[in-house]
């Protein structure tokens, strides 16, 4: 009890995520997973609040890594380009987690309220950025529009990155994404 | 008994919104919406699945007309340009419906789980749009883009349209968006 484990949070993870895909994520308890892991519910409890929170754990640090980007990025850079800087650092964080966020991925879809989740999580990540943006400068209703695109950028490139066979890097997709918006809003 | 009542839905969407914003959504019940409408709790639910449905009867109507005007936009217009012919269709849908739509608003943003409900109504807008997109040949990712961009276009427009004391016409804030979103993709 008590005892230190060796990264007992990443297995913990890599456990849940196998039980989510192999029998659903409803299926699945807490005593499963750390069964699975070789560890004891109560370090489990001790890394994450319920089984959710193994899919979601990510989602601040995420949010926090894209503002700050967004925030430093060079004092004369346009909305769009601070919005592309922060979209160079997110890409950074998931370079080796493609096999994790695909099945993290196939987990949340099989799921309603684990899809609301996501969607709660993806419309924050848009207010904060917004609140970046202001804080660099930027009025309003640009702030608003640039963090909404950021993220629709975001999201497309995400499940780009994601699809089965995809093997291009998350930062080119995200270029791309970047390219492909500007592209269709100036109407080609 | 099966009585029919001149407007009862609309009288019922009166009733719901005025107490929803008096007391709260959660502590309104059914019985008191009914009474307030002048109606029965038997009207209300030949109206109502239940007192959420009151806020997001609309969602669908909406979603309909926005991608039928995105489908049917000439043969001929860019992906984007569908997508403003789409806009200034749901401008017309809202019109006259500012003081509704404010005050629903309001009764959303103090929810959580309403505050849910809308993000997936948005998201599903999303998906049916690029739908209607890749039914007029525009290739992914455009698709999904553009959509994305609408929305964003659609939710910022519409918060500002339902701003206090803002009475410019939604068209015209809808088409000033799209137009900032395309300054701020093109890095102005």
């Amino acid at each position: 009890m008590g005892r230190w484990e060796p990264n007992a949070r990443g297995r913990l993870a890599k456990a849940a995520l196998e039980l989510y895909s192999e029998r659903g994520f409803e299926q699945t308890t807490v005593a499963e997973i750390a069964r699975r892991a070789g560890l004891t519910e109560r370090t489990f409890f001790r890394h994450y609040a319920d089984k959710r929170e193994v899919l979601f754990a990510g989602s601040g640090e995420l949010q926090e890594l894209f503002v700050r980007a967004v925030a430093d990025a060079p004092k004369a850079a346009a909305p769009i380009d601070a919005m592309a800087v922060g979209l160079d650092a997110v890409s950074q964080l998931f370079a080796d987690r493609r096999d994790f966020a695909r099945a993290r991925h196939a987990v949340i879809m099989a799921n309603a309220e684990l899809q609301e989740r996501e969607l709660i999580k993806l419309a924050s990540m848009a207010a904060a950025l917004a609140d970046a943006l202001r804080g660099r400068g930027v009025t309003e209703p640009a702030a608003s529009l640039t963090a909404e695109a950021g993220v629709a950028v975001f999201k497309v490139g995400f499940e780009r990155w994601i699809m089965a066979a995809e093997e291009r890097g998350m930062e080119r997709l995200m270029r791309e994404s970047l390219a492909e918006l500007k592209a269709v809003t100036a109407g080609r």
